[in-house]
Formats: C-alpha cells, structure tokens, sequence
C-alpha cells in the first residue's frame, strides 16, 4: 500500500511538473495536453506520407482538416508529397480513427488520443471533432533540423477543462470582412478554439442583412453587412474548424444603429437617431413598453436565428443606462403600472419577453452580466464581463453558477484593453472557489473578447494574436499549466506559425510603417516599434471622443502591439543585471542601437504622420546615448545627468498613443549611474 | 496658314513629349491621362476635406468609391475627417458631377475631367464609371511635405484607347478565394483596368457550383469552387469597381476536370479521367460527335449564364491536340460523315454549335485564337495568346481585326513568365499596323494573364503586381507614353500604395521567408532575394512535372520577384561604371554587403529549405568579396581569379528554381578586373 502510494506520488509528480515543465521546453504545444509522454521514436516527413481516414466522415471536418494538415505540412517542411489528400485505402502511415460524426453543442466530445511511432501515426478519437484536434496536436510537432523533417515520438492523452473556449470578434464598431473572420476562425482551430461569439450589431452599425427590415442594412450599416449566404458560409466554415458560432444583436441598449433605420422603436420620441460614429456608451434605446418593439424583435429573430444552427443566442443587455427611459413619462408609467420598480426591473421585464420569444425558436437567451437580477428565470445564461474595474469585486461568474445559471467568463480576456499576455494567462475562470459538482458543470468557459472601436482588417490580427493562443491554452489545459516563462516560450513559435494561415499579426507592422514613410527604409521605425505599445485600457481614445470610427487606423500606434519584443529582452536583462550594467553586452547593444537610431531616423524625408514621433526618437536617443556612454566610461556629469533625467521624463509620458516600455528599466540605469558613476 | 501650322506643331512637341516628361517626373500617374496641364494651386487635405456627389447615383458606384477615396485619403495621410462619408448637401469642396450611370459593355463612357483649385476640386463625367476613374486619378495625385499634405493644381482630361483592359486570373490550377479576387480588383480599378476574365475550369478543377450537375463541384473541384452567391458577390464586387466579368469555361479541351464528373462525354471510352495533378496539356476531351455533350453544355450555361451579366462568354477552345478524337474510330468516322476534314474542322463544328447555345442566351461566344479558323462566322470573339513561343510570326490580333472579328491581345501580356515589366510595357497591341477605322475598333483591346500553376493565395499578388500596373497603362494611354525609365520611376509609389487595397505582393516575401527559417532572422535570405528572380518562361517547372498543385510554394523562389529590386540598382550602376568601378561607392556597397552576407547566413540554423540556398549564398560572397577587394586594391592575384570565376560560373546557373540577375555586372567586372589588375 505504501509502495503504491510513493509511485502514484512520483508519477503524479514527475508527470505534472518538473516532468512536464522539461517537455514543455522541448515541445511547442499549446494548448498543453493533458497527459503526454515521450518515446524512443521518430516519424520522418518525406513525401512517402499518406493519412487514412478510418471512419464515415460525412460532416467532411476530418476529411478537411486532413488536407488542410498535408498543405500545412508540406508548404512548412518543403516537402513535396506524392499524395495531397487522404488516401482511400487505410494503409496511409497517418491513421486516423474515430467512432462518430457529432454535431456541435456543449456535449461534444473532443478528446482524442495521439501516438507517434517510427513508422505511423495513430490519432483515435470517439468523433470527428476530436480527431481534428489531435491533427492540430500533431502540427504544432513538427520539427527539423538540417537533415530532417520530422515529428517526435510522443503519447498524448487529451481533453479540454472546459467546454466553452471562445473568441468574440466585434464586427459593429469596425466591420470586419468574411475573410477576416476566416482566417480568425483557422486560428482559433489552430489553437483549439471552439466558440465564434460575433458581436453583430452595435451602436455603430448592424450587420445582418434582414429581408423582414431591409432598412437595417440600409440604413443602420454604411453599406457593411453580411448578406444570409455570408452568414451561412462563416457557419459552415466555423462548423468544419469544429466552431460553433453564437451570434449576437445587442438589445435594448447600444441601439443606435436599429434606432437609426427604426426610430420608432425608440424611447424617445423626436430623439434623431444616427449611426454613431465615436467610441462609448450611448443613450439611444429600444423602448421595452412598446409591443411593436417586441413583434419587431420576434420577426427579426424568425428570419434570422435559421442561420444561427446553435441553440445559444445572444441578446447583450450591457450598458443600458436608462437615460432616455427616465426621460420618457409614458415609460416610467409603464413601470409603476407593471410593479417595476427600477430600470434593471424594466430590463428584466424585456428579458423574460425575449426569452418567451426565443423558446420557441429553440435557442436559449444569453447576455452580458447585466442580465442577471433575482427574476430573470435560470434557463438564461449569463456572460459576465464586468470586473473590478467595472465597480464589481470579482465577476458574477461564480455568483450565476451557484444561483443556478449557466455562465461564461469574459472579465479578464478583453484582449482590446492591450494588457501583457500574462495578464490574461493568469486568470483562471474558477480559481480557488468551491462549488458542487453542479456548479462546476454550469461554468461553461470563458471567452477572449475583440471589442472593435480602435482596430480595422488591417490591425485586428495583431490585436487578437498571439495572446489569445495563451488564453485557449487557459481554457483548455488544467489550471496547473500556468508557467509563465515556459508559456511565453512556447506561445513564439505558436504565433510564428499563425502567418501559415494567413493571420496578419505580424506583417501588418511593416505594412503600416511603409505607409507611414512613403516607403523609404522603415528599420528606424521598427526599432521604435519593438519597444513601444498602444496605450492600455482605452486611454488612446480618450473616453471615445478621439477616433472616430472612419478615422485613420494606420499610425504608429497601430504597428505597435502589445508584448513589444524588444522592450521584453532589455527589461528582463535590467531587471538581472545586479548593479553591472556594464557587464551585459547585450544591454549595452541595445542602448548603442538606441542611441544610433535617431541619425537613421533623422535620414528620412518626413510627413505629416512621422513628425509626431520626432520627439520620442530624439528623446529615446538621447537617454540611450548618455546611458550607454556612462556605463562604458563609468562616469557621468551633472549636466549630462539632467539631460538624462529631462528626456526621460518626456519619454515616461505617452507620446502619439504608444507608451515607451522600457522606461522602468531606463529609470533604474539612470539611478544606478547617478549612484554610481556620477 | 503656316503661322497655325507651327504653333500646332508647338503645342503638340511641348504637351506630347518633353512637357509630358517633365510632368512624368512630378507626379506619380498611372495610367498617365491623355491630357495634363499644371495649374499654379495647392488643395490641402485636412479634415474638412468633403465630397458631394452631384447626380442620382442608384448604383452606387460613385459613393462607393467616395467613401474608400476618403478611407485611403485619410489613411495614406493620417488626417482625421470630420466627414467620412459624402456629404448630403452640394457643398463638398470636392465636387463629382455626372450625367448618367451606365451600365458596362464595351460602349461604356469612361472619359473624365479633373480640375484642381486652392480650394475646391470638380470632377466631371458623362457616366458615374467615368467619375470613379477620375477619383483613382486624385488619390494618386496626393502628395504630402514636412508640414502639409495636398494635391497639385492640376488639369486633366482623360479617356483610355482602349475599351478593353483586362486581367485574367486562372482560378483553376490553384484556387483563389473570394478575398483575393477581391482585392486584385480593387488593384485592377486604383489602374483602371475594367475587365476581369475568370477562367474558372481547366484539367485541374472545376471551380463553379453547378445545381444541374451537382458532380461537378463534388468530384471536379478537391471542395474549392465558388458557389452561386459567391459568383455573385464577386460579379457585384467588380461592378461597383466599373469592371466587367468574362467567365471562362474552357472546352473541349483542358476537360479533365469536367470528364472527372462527367466521363461519359469524354472521347475515349474506357479512359479513367481524373483531376490532373502536374501542370501541362493534356489529352481529356469532350467528345464533339456526342449530342449529349451539348446537351450538357446547354444545360450548364442556361444555369450559369445569369450569374454573369456581361454579353461576352468565353468558352476557351485552346490547346486540343486532337490525340483522343484520333484515338475514337466513331469520332473519325463522324469527321467523315460530315466532311470535317481536320480536327480543326471538328473543332470549328463544336465551336458553332456551342454559339448557337449561347446566342438565345444572349451571350457573344469569345474564345482563344484557336478558333480562328475559315469557317467560324464573325461573330465569334477572337482572343489572340500565340506569339513566337507557340511558333506564330506574330498574334493573330490583327488578322482576325481585318477578317471582321472582335478582338483581344493576351500575345506579350503573360505575366506568368515572368519576364521583366519593360517587356510587356514594350508591346504594342496594334504597333505598326496600318487599320481601317472598322478593323480598328474591332479590336477591343487587351488583356494580362496570370496563370496560376505556379502561384498560391499566398503568392499570387507578387505575381500579378506591380507588373499589371505599367500594363494597365500600356492599355489606357496612347502609344507615345512608352518612356521606360519614366515608367519605372512612376511604377515604384503606385506598386508600394497597391498595400493600401490589401495587396500582398510586397508583404508575402517576409512571410515566406520567416516560414523558410523557422522565424529567424531573415536579413540574410532578404539580401539574396533582392538579386534573385524565380526562373524565367516556365523554367521552373520543367515541363510540368517538378511541381503538382499541392506542391510546397513556400520556398525561396516564390519569395523572389520579378524586377528584384537591388539587381536593378546594381546592374544600372555597373553599366554606367566608365571603366572605374573604384569610383562607385555604391558599386562598392552592394559588393561588401553581398561579400559579408554568407557570414549573416551561416549564423542561422539550418532546415531543409535552407540547405539549398547554401551553395548561392557562398558563391555570391566569394564573388564579391574578391572583386571588391581586387577593385578596392587595384588588383588581384591567378588564384583568385581563378576562384572567382569558379564561383561566377556556379552563380550564373540556375539554383532553386532561382536565377541571379546581377551575374553579367559581375561577369563584367571580371573582365576588368582581369584586364586591368592582374
């Protein structure tokens, strides 16, 4: 009894920590698998391999994604394949088995088993879906070095934490094309993604077309819309990928744009109604007294749910403040008539019709947390998205569960706010809370969310990646695969190999700085970009009075990103430099090519879009220039000194929406030569 | 009399030839207009640019383009509009009038004025095509300086030579998506291009949904064909641009996709067809001597001839070599029965039989030259692709103009050769040939072909552009516009604002590139790249049987262009080095960047697509350290000379599908090294 227990101790030891933190050094998976083990054995890509599909695939997912693997593998590998698709015997070295096709909901099965040996590959499954996840496992293998292409022997053992793992894309605030949402939906896959929430109508625009209300799309979406077969094709491909897609119309609230094309839907009878074209919370909102409010809504979700098959429908909720209901006396009469006390009441009150109208459409109502009040009945399911920020100690997650809801968490994965990847990789949605095995099950996931007020096609990618590849990892491995420094490692070429599917991340950078320059030589600029970010949690826009939603998206800002590579590398060399600066090399190479990057800089014609950074480039240089020359002569003067202390106060403040990431570590260099040297 | 003689004289030497090149030298126009003169004014752009539209515009052509005009205004200068959005009043300061919205057809008014003052623009067309061609010519006229962004005072009128300016873009040997036949139309209208010609079949994939005979996409397409809705998108997409779409469905021949489907209309009985892997021409043909082969022709036109509104239909007819008609006796025997003499006779019997299909449908039967024969009435379209390579003395453009044909060049316009932009800017479509007015205006114009055996998604756009663009030209300026140097020149801002419509063709090169290297640092590959063009005139795929379509296009070579940018430089510097190359610090530079780049390349760690760069990269470091040396020296020792040209030689032969366009500047610099130093 002891002997087994010490070996279950060594076993559950090594295999989920040292054992598991060593192979994560050697494997870039993400999201990590539950269970995996090495073995002595190698499969070598060359254009002998074949895959067979053992099973009835008539959805086509395994089929798809086979073909998707061998393009993938090949264009990677520089392999030339003899056979590009699925062989229709079942003698290929790739095997791939499974029991059944499933349809998409919150029971679908995704486990799958992976098993590399010398000469096959066996990826075994209970359904198709499954099976496509261990072909996303077996990609991220592939290794090479100068004589092969190979992948590793390798068992895995694999099934998510959670059933829900989502991504929200804002199509409202800026619109985003099918193929943005295609190439989205590929990553997504990539990284085991299974939710498309998308975030169809806003204040800003609605982007459905309707036949029942053709002035929506008219009227209420500059032209931008999806039309039905759009729609359904993003189903089909998202479906294929093993994606279900949750659509949402945001009602009552964030209304302006329905209100634009039907004013009297409004609560404010002689408001006019127009496409809001700035950033923030807007008062214009259906009127929930008005029961043409109502058979406009049912209709609207007739014609529309058909092309939504999944049972969940979103109806938002958020961000109704009530203004224009408190400014309307019929309103406030209805209240008083129906026993409404206040506002939230009256929501709740246009809650419960939606949900009676969605019943019988056979889609279950989910909203952001503002939903959630003591009678909304418990078939609702509640989004909870507002945090400490939002006035709130934690999210209503926990809450709704043991209330007897189904809930999602979005606090904490506003990938909009450009917060560090680490920030979002250590939320955990449960955390240390304690529920039954109930509550457990009502806490579907979590999900990323891409609010769209300051990113276009051109920036969306850099913005979602790769961040939301270590966010997935949250939502699919277990709680104790939160590594920080071995997830970085790993999320690099995990977001290196997004370009594969046509992800922008990163080429929009130079694309942008082309435009920037005229395209004159943009390596001064990328040098500033490495160690600048957006501004964070929406100061860029100023409470949304700064872009509007047709302002330029092509500024510096817009090439920078979050996690800014070299502002990384420098801060973790400062941050180990133990009072000897002058002993890193490597950080004096950054402080010289700091310091040289303003004469490169200064060697381009300008523009009206370059003159901005002007300051930050003499600034940055400056302060370089003085450190790098202090640390290597070890002395500085008082002269010097203030210099360096001006210009890097001018460089800790923000400049043309980008703070400098590095100035923390600038500071300390300047305290420890003021220390030191002077 | 002769006073007016003179002064014509005059006007027409000042405005035609070197006025014109001055005004080349200034503004980066293209297509350069029929008409420009300067105008002594400045229009700035600042945010209260504004447009009216000044005209019932109900197909929306023009806002359309007016609301991208002040996307790509506002984006290209960072300044924010108040306005986004055409302004509903008369009062924008620029001003687009018209008379009329036209449909497209080969009688479309394109011409336009466009007059810039201090403070107001006028644009002024008889048709709202007209209008957006004279928008694609302001948003090229934007220049920006230190402290201002503006447009020149200006005056142009402008209408194309010809009526026909097209692209064509092979969706069959590799499939492009909706996103990238998109964004190349969007390219074709920033240059006025107006017709895009789908050729949507071929051996290698049937690309088109076909409802009637549902096996088409099922077994004839691998699952990428375009559905209905999706054509029409596409179509739509185009029309809004001003640009009409000519659907391909090329028959008899290049049928093996069809006869995949379909093998019961193929020519020879008990062959097995199948989707056609390798590239080349092949034997698959429908049997023209089977009425059921009309039957299903009738049948799938009547289906798809309404998703494509134009009049022209092309219905391919290239490349059959007859081989399975001769092989069928009963097809010999038909040919007897009805006095068919050749199977170009044959041929001609399919091809009238197949314009009596489309002419109750409406539909102008167009196809390749080789339908050129006695006995095809003059109402078949003529589009003339055989040249010297197909072993014709010249097109058969102008044959078929004088034997009463409309007709379409492609002849000199394969920018799959890729061959250099000046070889396709130098050909003429009509040249020296002396036409009457009908025989004239019977030849409608011309068209640029991509075909698609060697391109990808990903590649396809380096491929197309900037090429198409000094093509483009060649279709819409007169012939005197013809300068190369000032093409060039001009070339360089309309190529690097094309990333502007999401064009990939100057991204792509780093993507493939940090794919080739596992995301290491590619300078070393960029350098290479920038003196490397993909093999020339079909090279690079030995007759079709090097790549299959699902062969790897992720390798060095697809991350080379035409026109590599740093040769162009190089061999231009070289060739004007006066025998005193010493004297060229630039010749110099490129040497020593060239000589130390091997020693950058070798710091990376190498996979299987690097290996094979190796050899190129060592041999071209050989070669330029020791010239630069000898050069820097003034002289040079038996030995290394004799590495030298060891080195040279391998350098001049081809390498992975690559060719290195700088050996002949280096070959000469040898020579003078040699003869002056040893």
């Amino acid at each position: 009894m002891k002997k087994i227990l010490l070996f279950l101790l060594l076993l559950n030891c090594s295999s989920n920590s040292i054992g598991q933190n060593e192979l994560m050094k050697q494997y870039n998976l993400m999201p990590w698998p539950k269970e995996i083990s090495e073995k002595p054995a190698k499969f070598f890509i060359n254009s002998d391999v074949t895959i067979s599909i053992n099973a009835q695939d008539d959805k086509h997912r395994v089929r798809n994604a086979a073909v998707m693997f061998l393009r993938r593998l090949s264009n990677r590998t520089g392999v030339f394949l003899n056979e590009g698709f699925p062989v229709n015997n079942s003698k290929g070295n790739i095997q791939i088995t499974f029991s059944k096709v499933t349809s998409l909901n919150i029971e679908t099965d995704e486990s799958y088993t992976l098993d590399i040996s010398d000469n096959s590959i066996q990826i075994n499954s209970n359904t198709d879906v499954g099976a496509i996840r261990g072909l996303a496992t077996l990609l991220q293998l592939t290794q090479n070095n100068t004589t092969d292409n190979f992948f590793p022997g390798i068992h895995i053992e694999d099934s998510p934490r959670f059933v829900w793992r989502g991504l929200m894309i804002d199509v409202a605030r800026h619109f985003q094309p099918v193929e943005v949402l295609k190439r989205n939906l590929e990553g997504m896959a990539s990284v085991k993604m299974n939710v498309f929430h998308w975030h169809l109508t806003d204040d800003q625009g609605f982007r459905v077309e309707s036949k029942t209300y053709p002035k929506l799309q008219e009227f209420a979406s500059d032209g931008q819309y999806y039309t039905h077969e759009q729609i359904k094709e993003v189903v089909a491909y998202a479906n294929k990928l093993g994606i279900r897609v949750i659509p949402e119309i945001d009602v009552p609230g964030h209304a302006s744009a329905i209100l634009s094309a039907y004013p009297e839907l409004g609560s404010k009878k002689g408001f006019t109604y127009a496409i809001e074209r700035y950033a923030g919370v807007f008062d214009p909102t259906l009127d929930p007294t008005n029961e043409k409010t109502y058979e406009f809504l049912e209709n609207l979700f007739k014609e529309i749910t058909p092309l939504f098959p999944d049972e969940y429908f979103h109806i938002g909720g958020d961000e109704n403040e009530g203004k224009h209901w408190n400014e309307n006396q019929n309103i406030q009469a209805f209240k008083k008539e129906h026993g409404l006390e206040t506002n939230h009441d009256l929501q709740t009150y246009f809650n419960i019709k939606l949900e009676k109208i969605l019943a019988p459409l056979n889609k279950k109502l989910m909203g952001w947390d503002e939903i959630l009040t003591p009678s909304i009945p418990t078939t609702a399911v509640i989004h909870s998205w507002r945090g400490e920020h939002e006035g709130l100690e934690q999210s209503t997650l926990i809450e709704a569960s043991q209330k007897g809801y189904q809930a999602v968490l979005s606090a904490g994965y506003y990938i909009d706010r450009m917060l560090p990847v680490e920030h979002h990789y250590s939320v955990d949605p449960i955390g240390g809370a304690a529920l039954t095995k109930e509550e457990r099950k009502r806490i579907l996931g979590a999900e990323a969310t891409m609010w769209s007020e300051l990113v276009t096609p051109l920036t969306i990618d850099s913005r979602i990646w790769p961040r939301t590849a270590a966010i997935a990892e949250r939502f699919w491995s277990t709680k104790e695969v939160n590594d920080i420094p071995l997830m970085k490692k790993r999320l690099k070429p995990v977001s290196f190999n997004l370009e594969e599917l046509g992800i922008t991340h990163i080429s929009s950078r130079d694309v942008i700085l082309r435009g920037m320059t005229n395209n004159q030589d943009i390596s001064s600029l990328i040098t500033l970009s490495k160690i600048c970010e957006p501004l964070k949690v929406y100061e860029r826009n100023k409470g949304g009075i700064e872009y509007k939603s047709f302002s330029p998206f092509t500024l510096f800002a817009d090439a920078c990103v979050v996690d800014a590579e070299d502002a990384e590398m420098f801060n973790e060399l400062v941050s180990n430099f133990n009072n000897q600066p002058e002993n890193s090399a490597k950080t004096l190479s950054y402080l010289n090519q700091w310091a040289n990057n303003h004469a490169l800089f200064s060697r381009l014609e300008k523009n009206q879009k370059m003159i901005p950074l002007e300051e930050l480039s003499v600034n940055l240089s400056n302060v370089a220039k003085i450190l790098s020359t202090s640390i290597e002569s070890k002395s500085i003067n008082e002269s010097d000194l203030d210099t360096l202390k001006t210009s890097l106060s001018t460089l800790e403040k923000p400049h043309v929406d980008v703070e400098v990431v590095i100035t923390k570590s600038l500071r300390l260099l300047t305290d420890y030569c003021e220390t030191n040297f002077l």
